[in-house]
């Protein structure tokens, strides 16, 4: 099915606190029908990294998050800070979250949360040739960092702490991509 | 590492509209160090269904996000209504995003998205046995039915319409599930 997409009417800034932004949205479909949705909007869109400590072995880190209220096991991220490129944001996040350098970054693609209601983008970045490197990050406690085979993704899935759709999204794809899908 | 998780000191609302709610959280973690962390909360969760058609096949749908401003293709998802237990609420949104209803739900689990900072959870439930049942549901448009093999997940990946974390990570994990990780 081809068809236009909904014709934008108006946006307007609904509610704003220090980090998020609500926008309200009139939008016009190709049938006719008009409506109204509310959306998230703003910052320059964040970095999942998959540090790989040899072909086989990705570094994945355990740590407190406030939306769920628990720890959490997932993928090093980070927000893209103002005026840096997606790769150097991700060399940055791995030095600061599991303490290595990476010569070899390569993006796989952006992946989207919820595209229904946030406009939110994550670019996924397999970091390779790593080296030790630390830079010190913005954590409140030490960050908890823990090597995983990527061959194990279905013991991974077990765990109570490890529920991130991102996380799981992007170590799927960096197994396809290392192994061609192939266990 | 097993310590335990930061004390909740205080939480307030701090930003809301029509769909969204902005909480502030002060925290104190178990070394002490003291911080504040905005979240949105709120709602019952979702569902985000897997709806097989047949042994291989699963029915995704490519609708208008008004998140990213574009049509995505994923897995069909909704909230869970007050009082709507989560297979009810799967079985409900299929019939109306997809045109069927299912004689065998299966719960694989909950996902959540960015968990740093939403508490939302998407419960991701397996469609089997499926049969032709279509009920109205709020779409401003037609919905997009595509059906799609779970044996190739890599051609998907590099449609540009087919973005989404939870639709990906679902889709894998249903994998995972019939096929025990095997092509």
């Amino acid at each position: 099915m081809n068809r236009s997409k909904p014709a934008v009417r108006a946006r307007r800034t609904v509610a704003r606190s220090r980090l998020f932004q609500v926008e309200e949205m009139d939008l016009e479909f190709s049938n006719g029908i008009r409506t109204c949705y509310e959306r998230l909007v703003g910052g320059n869109g964040a970095v999942l990294i998959a540090p790989m400590l040899d072909a086989d072995t990705v570094l994945l880190i355990r740590e407190y998050a406030a939306g769920t209220d628990r720890y959490e096991l997932g993928l090093p991220k980070g927000k893209i800070e103002a005026g840096e490129d997606i790769l150097s944001a991700a060399d940055r996040e791995i030095m600061e979250e599991v303490g290595y350098g990476s010569r070899r970054l390569t993006g796989l693609g952006a992946l989207s949360l919820a595209p229904g209601y946030l406009a939110h983008t994550s670019h996924l970045v397999l970091a390779e040739d790593l080296y030790p490197h630390r830079v010190p990050g913005d954590e409140p406690e030490e960050i908890e960092v823990l090597p995983w085979s990527i061959r194990d993704l279905g013991r991974l899935l077990e765990r109570e702490d490890f529920s991130e759709a991102r996380s799981i999204a992007g170590l799927f794809m960096v197994r396809e991509h290392l192994l061609g899908g192939k266990e």
